[in-house]
């Protein structure tokens, strides 16, 4: 018999009750693949009850006070937390972090959550599709009451405010202040930046978007690419599906999606890019540790950095081009008649501000964060009310990318996120590019021939700078911290812009 | 608060319990169709734990001594069992057995079946590839004795044998003695009728099975015809892997899969209509009885009648071709140049008696099974020793088929089922065959214009007859009991051999 005193022992037992608990999600995971990418209509509601019930043993064997005691066993192990930033001392942190906040929230507010973000994407898909706000407007008053609860049950730090206690579900140790704090600086810029940019006297080539070339040649094509930058097959799946997205149990079985259109052809292929991305980081994660916390990503950003890494900093390169071009040439040559280097790439950067999110350009994307950012905060604050969303959303779309939003269904109604009660989830795709274009300068730096390697197809010596310095760490660090660690500098807007003014300026003569 | 003495109650609570129960079963099922169709081989090793946990926490919960006590009040209810073919009853009744059946066997043993199978599948596979049953022997010895362990464990009726205890696994109430009384007749009868047809004056054209036919375009046919037959493929999927396959979580999600190669047209269509008539079956059951025994299959056997009722009464008959002849000319033309009726409905209906059981044509598959009955049977019951299977096998090829078996690869060591502890499993084979000849007797009595519905691509009246007399059953009868209740007799080789002799008496001239 062992006893709780032994601690070795003690994070043995801990660990082993983590993977148990970890199989059950891993098992939820690929049900919740199958049921977007191939499961048939009549097994929905099925489903619905396989999913619930995994999540009920998972919440009910992971804040088992049997977890409490051994995680506080572990905690008093002056041995195994000598150096905090080793894999069991890392593990023991995240998972009391993860305990303390699940065992935060009352089981009836929970209950709540769940039924409240159920009717309000019921309600927000009925009012977006009548493109009337006020429909929707009683369910969303519900769920910011709720949200600002939810927040109060889980605290903030000295000086924080409720927006810092939702993200921390999404984006670790990020504060509202934080973030405001990088996007302000990057908004200014941006915003006189897009002003210049579409006064500028040239605009890049778009005939290669003007072309249709059939799917099943695309989904050829986007193998090969997804193969050439690193994806790996033999520990990962690309299928199609509604939504392009990333899934897996663990680092040896994940599975990405993309979608395609016969006039898509570089939407798909920058899809296809950008899950690669969040692929390659989850089959960077240690494989002796999955199951826990140090086989895991780090937060919602770093993983946009993943992915905006091979679909921006990759994928939308010139020198991607050089290698890719004569590879579509090659493949759909007779549909793409005269098509120039300068049209493929150019026809990949196109600028233009608009008013839906998911459609946006790299250089456009982030005023969209900023906008759902500066309301969800002053709306968690009290600073807004509901009600004056509209008003609020469209006067920023003006404001920040010159447009005029023609209705609700197009404007503040475009996104599901707050539907499902998420709020301090949007900045943290403005926080990935941000966090990319922060590391690719690095990587510049460590690596100065990255752009010929691209134009001669290798992309090896990348991805394993990034399994490096990033995908191996797991959790080990903070978002901000393994910035900081990686490239010695706190994260800041400048990177970014560097880059945005580096490709767009030439491409439309400024 | 409810308590054990409110009947009705009582058979709620059990049935949550076992819904609950299902649903585990239903994640296990979609996670091993996951493992053959699309998982990655990297995720391989996680998945065994997965599977593990489900099938642990299953066993735990379904042999947890409160569910013997809700039995036993539910058995104790009058009103529930007043009519014993109710669904209530019935679903008492089956639970009651697999309750009685998995707290029978000592945990113990089935550990040491587990080992024994993975050992006993190692050790056959390399047999197989050196063509050696001595290597093979020491572990074969191992799982007979253990399988006769087993037996006694479950126990057999009196004037029973060990083979039954086994067999009720696959084939609930099926004893050798009953399988021994169908098999000898329509072994006779088989060996008798095989040497007239293999000196018939005539021979069926084989040139469609010589044709070359693009994979691709195989499976849009195959689609089709699933679809023609009536498999709903909005309860279901049809996808390729190794060895074709059903399986499915509940009636309303069904997979089967099959298996193509450019020259085996006839092997891919007869394969995926089988499944089919596998899968049709599962979506036939009752959808209001989901996880529950009312809402699963008799046994192997009459899953057996379904797959060979749309692959052999159906696709391999003459009115069926004069439907799909057209269609695979207007379909592959260019490649089929000449192909007559007779070519092509000749191509699906060769006999060749041969060594390999996988590879049987519909005359001969029955002899390739009772041969391994009469052999498994004598194991059992201690009349034939594990050494002497080679020679025995080897003379009862010869004398029910008249060939010479080349080497145990191609003998004795061809199929899996033995290494894998499994006795009593391969009688359900022809014993399928049986039922569905006996049926589709019965099915031509009630729609005598059967053969005009298939020639004009009509299967529905077919399908809605199988879903009426047995889909819609589930479990009510033991598999004898449903033939008798629907045919009026008793099972006899008699419907078998009239449907052989008047289809292969023309095509051979006799």
């Amino acid at each position: 018999m062992t006893t709780a005193t032994d601690t070795s022992t003690v994070y043995d037992q801990l660990i082993d009750r983590i993977k148990d608990i970890d199989l059950l999600g891993g098992s939820a995971t690929v049900l919740g693949w199958d049921q977007e990418v191939m499961m048939p209509p009549g097994g929905i509601e099925y489903r619905a009850r396989q999913l619930a019930q995994l999540a009920g043993l998972r919440h009910e064997w992971f804040t088992d006070p049997r977890v409490d005691e051994l995680l506080s066993a572990c905690e008093a192990d002056g041995e195994l937390n000598a150096d905090p930033l080793s894999p069991p001392a890392v593990n023991v942190r995240e998972l009391r972090r993860d305990y303390a906040r699940k065992t935060k929230l009352p089981s009836e507010l929970v209950a709540e959550e769940a039924k409240l973000a159920s009717l309000g994407q019921h309600s927000w898909a009925e009012a977006r599709k009548k493109s009337d706000f006020e429909h929707f407007r009683p369910v969303l008053e519900q769920i910011v009451d709720l949200l600002r609860r939810k927040a109060e049950c889980y605290g903030w730090a000295v000086g924080g405010e409720p927006w810092d206690a939702l993200a921390e579900d999404f984006e670790p140790g990020c504060t509202a202040e934080f973030v405001a704090g990088v996007f302000g600086p990057l908004r200014d810029r941006l915003q006189a930046f897009l002003t210049k940019l579409m006064d500028g006297p040239r605009k890049p080539s778009n005939t290669f978007n003007e072309v249709e070339i059939p799917i099943p040649e695309q989904e050829k094509f986007n193998r090969i690419v997804a193969e050439a930058i690193g994806y790996d097959f033999k520990r990962g799946r690309l299928d199609t599906s509604t939504h392009p997205f990333t899934t897996g149990s663990h680092c040896n079985d994940i599975r990405i999606t993309t979608r395609y259109r016969a006039d898509g052809f570089n939407d798909a292929l920058a899809g296809t890019m950008h899950e690669c991305g969040h692929g390659m980081y989850e089959q960077g994660l240690p494989p002796e540790h999955i199951g826990t916390p140090m086989s895991a990503s780090i937060s919602l950003g770093i993983h946009e950095s993943q992915s905006r890494m091979w679909e921006n900093q990759v994928g939308r390169s010139l020198a991607f081009w050089k290698w890719c071009h004569p590879r579509v040439v090659d493949s759909f040559g007779d549909r793409l008649e005269g098509l120039t280097l300068d049209d493929a790439y150019g026809s990949a950067n196109n600028v233009r501000p608009g008013f839906i999110r998911v459609e946006a350009d790299e250089a456009t994307y982030n005023m969209h964060v900023m906008v759902r950012f500066e309301l969800e905060r002053a709306i968690l604050n009290g600073d807004l009310a509901v009600k004056d969303i509209p008003g609020q959303w469209n006067a920023k779309y003006k404001e920040y990318l010159g447009v005029d939003v023609p209705d609700d269904a197009r404007g503040c109604l475009q996104d599901i996120h707050w539907s499902m009660a998420a709020m301090g989830y949007f900045p943290t795709y403005t926080l990935g590019n941000l966090y990319c274009a922060q590391f690719f300068e690095q990587a510049l730096k460590d690596m100065p021939n990255l752009h010929e390697q691209f134009e001669a197809g290798e992309f090896g010596e990348l991805k394993t700078w990034l399994n490096k310095n990033i995908h191996a760490h797991a959790k080990r660090y903070r978002a901000a911290d393994l910035c900081e660690h990686l490239t010695g500098k706190p994260l800041s807007a400048d990177p970014l812009m560097r880059h945005l003014e580096a490709k767009f300026g030439p491409l439309y003569g400024i």
